[in-house]
């Protein structure tokens, strides 16, 4: 009776935890198949604190790059991805995914990174210059920043490099309130103009944008082509895209679901363009072309870019995963200057003076 | 009488007027044939002003602008120098002299400019910085800047890439006092570590610093060490030389001489270098090694270089000058490491904890 009763509830409680465990064994095997790497905060801490926000955006990440990665890899089947995990000892980690000099790629990196700790004095300094009052504890402010970035370099000059960054940011501040905000944006860089291209990867980013608030996409059009300056040459970086920083508003849910719409956008807008594109013939003068292109890629990178800049500043970073974003080769010619009228010409015509691609 | 007085009066003037042209135009001829091109102040200025220290420095810059293209075109008998003088509508201009592409020099760029105006606002804070307290009038700083500076990257990875530059800095105050000081130095960036050119090199800066003050050397050999600092790689980016700024004792005068033993060292402590090693065989892996360290040349000036920042920052600068110091050709490989006790790896040793040369 009662021994049999107490039996079978233990046999039907051991069921039901053998029915869970096995449940969270298929969950890990989902998530890990998913990913390219163990999570930084680990699957299980994941799975516990999937209903707020740093775990959703962590998964949002961690999936943004393994799509990216396995989108990348199919059309470069020769090659393969290093997937490097690394712990930052100031705390947090990262998995950097990088595909280097393959047939189509020159050289592709998708980082995931989810760093915590307390900000440096310098980039302290370079948030408050943005009008962000940080009450700092005994000096100390902590904080919590994760994000996916990727460059994607391709070989042939007529596919275009592409750049994507989705990130979010807490800082605790002295009384305790935490401040928020996200930031991001999907640019593209083309070493000779294609309209149907920049039409398309404009489009498919509005289209992102416009289920959200069909202010947006404008607002962070501009904003992109005002970000990617390169101050010193008077040009952009490339034909723009949409960029956003410091964005804590309407809320955290309404701002993360537009987040995830940019982030499932990456592949769409660029992939078919690498397919459309990465078997054209080329000349060695568009080539050479390319290399130019790429220095000036090095030069705002280095120069201009706040998350580089934010990185080089940030104790304990990891260098490598940073300036993954730097071309393999890059050139610099004195006095180059293309002859009126040609495509190169063109080129820098529409970075000096941006164009609206989609209305 | 009277009137043949006279006559023989006005003849004894012509002729020593016609003489005192005629030696001017010798010595215009002269300095022509000592420069590149006519230099900004106009020889005429510069003879009228000989005495100043403002046109004795330019003549000096211009001296070893010449000195330095002559023994590099020496060398590289099928390239020849693009000379460009250009002006700048601030005030103010300069000559830039460029071989690109040669047998020996892959880019060998030697720059002289002579501007004038007013401080940007950004230019002002960076120089306020470094503890100068400049008192503006009406927010405007008037300034004179000039100076040579130099950048050679040869073709070969066994002849190191070298830099000079030496300037004088002159800024009026709302009270009308002036502060000057002089800057510069001459350093080495090796791709492969070369003891005894190291010495030379090093030997033949100490020799020209030590007719001045014993105390020089070391100082400069020192502030050089931790100037040409890439931080986040934790590397110098070469094995040195020497480095000073902000001089200004004991005295206008002693400075500017020991600026020029400085700038008269340029020519013999590298030119017997390269006269050694261009003609070195070396390997593709070589080639690349030396490629990847162009990498960081291009990371230190674009994220560090003083020069490069205020140029940039420098309204109306011209800026095909200024990043006349980029390689021609660079690159960057995700996590490339070279071998224990490689020959690379012997470099980037005493890139990470430099030597004294010279004792």
């Amino acid at each position: 009776g009662t021994l049999g009763g107490l039996g079978l509830a233990l046999g039907l409680w051991r069921g039901q935890a053998a029915l869970a465990a096995a449940r969270e064994d298929e969950e890990e095997k989902e998530l890990r198949q998913r990913f390219m790497a163990p999570p930084v905060s680990g699957l299980g801490e994941l799975r516990r604190r999937r209903r707020e926000l740093r775990s959703r955006m962590e998964v949002l990440i961690m999936e943004t790059q393994a799509e990216m990665c396995r989108a990348l890899a199919d059309l470069d089947p020769g090659a393969s991805f290093a997937v490097d995990s690394w712990e930052r000892k100031e705390g947090g980690g990262g998995i950097s995914c990088v595909l280097q000099d393959g047939e189509v790629f020159e050289k592709a990196g998708v980082n995931v990174s989810v760093v915590s700790g307390f900000l440096s004095e310098e980039a302290a300094r370079q948030m408050r210059s943005r009008g962000k009052s940080l009450k700092a504890k005994d000096g100390k402010l902590p904080f919590c920043a994760m994000g996916v970035s990727s460059v994607i370099h391709p070989k042939n000059p007529h596919v275009p490099t592409m750049h994507f960054n989705y990130r979010y940011f807490e800082i605790e501040e002295a009384d305790g309130t935490k401040q928020w905000w996200f930031g991001g944006g999907t640019d593209l860089t083309p070493t000779y103009l294609n309209e149907e291209d920049a039409v398309h990867f404009h489009k498919t980013l509005k289209e992102a944008c416009d289920k959200h608030d069909l202010k947006l996409y404008p607002k962070y059009k501009k904003w992109c082509d005002d970000y990617f300056y390169i101050k010193h040459r008077g040009e952009r970086r490339g034909i723009g895209g949409i960029f956003f920083d410091d964005v804590d508003s309407p809320s955290k849910e309404e701002v993360f679901q537009f987040v995830k719409s940019c982030a499932k956008a990456v592949v769409p807008c660029y992939i078919p363009i690498v397919k459309k594109h990465c078997h054209d013939s080329f000349t060695p003068e568009e080539k050479l072309w390319q290399q130019l292109r790429r220095g000036r890629y090095v030069e705002f990178n280095l120069v201009y870019d706040r998350g580089t800049k934010f990185g080089l500043l940030t104790p304990g970073s990891r260098i490598e995963s940073i300036l993954m974003s730097l071309p393999l080769t890059a050139r610099w010619e004195y006095m180059h200057n293309p002859p009126e009228s040609s495509k190169e010409a063109e080129m820098l015509e529409v970075l000096r003076n941006p164009k609206d691609w989609v209305h």
